[in-house]
């Protein structure tokens, strides 16, 4: 499973199809790559103020060498930027650069950096060229693919956004050897799920190459790349999340219903933390509903315990969660239909599938057990 | 060219095709028109203080009777309500209101309504369902054809939005009894405009008409369906303005200008008007330049006239305009490239091309003159 760097991957949308490219140092690279794609176009960098002392000067290098004119542009770092004071902001500052349609916003950083930029590409002049430059594992392998942007409200995570598809995506994943380890092992889980939806053979490699990914080595590069496929593969059939781009949200029912149940505190959980927690809880929830073969169930929650992840409950500090709490997040989630729960479950690894027709009584009972077992 | 009402002009445009209907008192019937598309769908009507003292009870009464949930939502009536300070109150009304994607947002209004709850619709939870009710003569031959939203924003006019088709349009030629002449005429501008750039029948068949258009019979049914129907063929070949859309905005570089000039100030020139003004500059300034027959600029003026538009600068009431003053606004218009500018020109009555070659001295010499033909 190992190629020569950068690996492309390629993502079929018709007239809105984009390359990814991802490789070790592919920052360098990035100006040329850039000026080839959008030749002529003048760009705004967005970044965080973390991301921006580490990386943004090798990226204002890279593309002065190609010409391009930027202007950066520094967030404070964090879930809090994703907000709409700071998207107007954004938004004005980008007209004050009087770009146009045809130039680029490039999002140098996470998710946060990425979903906000995004979406201020998305509406300024109704839609500019927009860019990713994904520093987080998480960014690479999930947020940066696809084409949802957007910002949080006071009502909830993600409630504000467009669907706006970037001309290139540059994972370079070199610029993942200076991310915190917890914020490496959060992007983990959900490279994770990529094998416990569908691919049972990539979740065996990675059971092997873990260290490796962890590393830093050519098995990095090899595992972001499958997982871009992967996500990929999905978002060309389901552009706009109307059916099977659910199965992505594996682990994220229970996850989110953490995430709030911590007020997003992320002392205390970051996402992908609630992600494999999650996704131990829909395997250990399919194999008592009598889905998924018990001997499945531990061995998805092993290996993500072997990378340092969570799969309890129990595990996150602080004070203890209530049923009653977490059923109430779980319902309020957009997952729910007349009474019933849509929840992703599983047949064992690999085989994940919608089921819409949840009993939220056995929920329950699950989820108090799972406490119980703190 | 008379039939019986209502007319539906369908928007071909894929999975995002959806109709317009155009007719005396269909307000009547929207509720079961919008029931039948969208079945089980809650319902937001977005609409201002105006157009809610007149017309909200008949729309509130038609949703009620085919079994609709609906909740009003009344801003301020006028221009600055398209801002990010309304925007951002209006997504969280809906927010509250706990709407989902297959929820619909509905503008009762003129452009201004229907662009910021058209954006509103664009943005909350990436894409919800979207009806418009334009009750603007502008808005039912313009703004609620063609998917394009948005808001100003202090450095310009729909500098921020997105592309988002609503689901149905409901034209209803009756609510126009309650507009003020001055807007009828405004609108009217923007019909004759269809006529003037491509359909020179259209233009004779207007010359004819405008008595009975403005007195409300069936031909003023007829010429706003005429008129979306030639909206939609353009959309339909360029539904993100990227080439042939431009021609929609003949009069208009001229027209922006002025409304700059006066500051937006609705007391000395409503958008119409600076398009009527410009459109009779655009003829003119194209005879100047041989390309077109001063008869036709002649008869594209008098038309105009007769409608109790103006075509003349100096008619616009208030301090004097400097001939630098409005080119400085045309050159930061986007219409600009590389020191030429683009300008929407033409050959005659129903003629108009797109010109990315004018010579911005030219432009000055004749806008010197027709400032002091005051
Ligand atoms: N759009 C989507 O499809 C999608 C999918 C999944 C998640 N998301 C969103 O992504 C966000 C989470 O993304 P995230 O985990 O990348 O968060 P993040 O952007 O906040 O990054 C996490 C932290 O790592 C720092 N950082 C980033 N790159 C670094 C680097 N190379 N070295 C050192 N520090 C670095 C950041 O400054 C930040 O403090 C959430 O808002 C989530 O909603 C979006
Ligand atoms: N989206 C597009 O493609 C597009 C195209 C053209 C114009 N526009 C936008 O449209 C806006 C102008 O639209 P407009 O002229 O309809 O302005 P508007 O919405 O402000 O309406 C004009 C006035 O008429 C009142 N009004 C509306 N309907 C009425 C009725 N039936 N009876 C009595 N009063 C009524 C309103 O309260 C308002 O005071 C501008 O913001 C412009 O940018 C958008
Ligand atoms: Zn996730
Ligand atoms: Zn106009």
């Amino acid at each position: 499973m190992e190629h020569e760097s950068p690996r492309t991957v390629r993502i079929a949308l018709g007239s809105r199809s984009y390359d990814i490219l991802v490789g070790p140092g592919l920052i360098a690279g990035a100006g040329r790559e850039i000026a080839r794609r959008l030749p002529g176009a003048r760009a705004a960098i967005v970044t965080d103020e973390t991301v921006a002392g580490l990386h943004l000067p090798a990226l204002l290098a890279s593309l002065g060498a190609a010409g391009l004119e930027a202007t950066p542009i520094v967030l404070p770092a964090g879930e809090r930027t994703k907000s709409f004071e700071q998207l107007v902001a954004l938004v004005d500052r980008l007209l004050e650069l009087r770009l146009e349609r045809g130039d680029a916003v490039i999002a140098l950083g996470g998710g946060v950096i990425g979903d906000l930029a995004g979406f201020a590409a998305g509406i300024v002049k109704r839609g500019m060229r927009f860019v990713q430059v994904p520093t987080t594992l998480l960014a690479q392998v999930d947020s940066s693919v696809g084409g949802k942007t957007g910002i949080n409200s006071p009502r909830g995570k993600n409630l504000v956004g467009v669907f706006h598809q970037p001309d290139l995506v540059i994972a370079d994943t070199s610029v993942l050897d200076t991310l915190a380890p917890r914020e490496f092992a959060a992007g983990y889980a959900e490279m994770v799920k990529y094998g416990l939806i569908d691919r049972p053979d990539f979740f065996a490699w990675l059971e092997e190459n873990r260290p490796a990914i962890f590393a830093g080595g050519a098995q990095r590069a090899e595992a972001v790349a499958q997982c871009c496929r992967a996500k990929a593969v999905v978002v060309e059939e389901d552009e706009r999340e109307d059916g099977r781009r659910a199965l992505l949200n594996l682990g994220h029912t229970f996850g989110h219903a953490l995430e709030a149940g911590v007020a997003y505190d992320p002392a205390r959980l970051v996402h992908g933390e609630g992600v494999a927690i999650g996704m131990a809880l829909a395997h250990r929830f399919s194999a008592r509903l009598g889905l998924c073969p018990p001997e499945d169930a531990a061995r998805a929650a092993a290996h993500l315990e072997a990378a340092g992840l969570p799969t309890r409950i129990g595990q996150i500090p602080g004070a203890g969660f209530t049923c009653e709490a977490l059923m109430g997040k779980i319902a309020q989630d957009k997952k729910v239909k007349r009474g019933r729960l849509t929840f992703i479950l599983t047949r064992g690894i690999g085989q994940s599938f919608v089921s819409d027709d949840v009993d939220p009584a056995k929920v329950e009972a699950f989820l108090k057990d799972e406490i119980d077992a703190r």
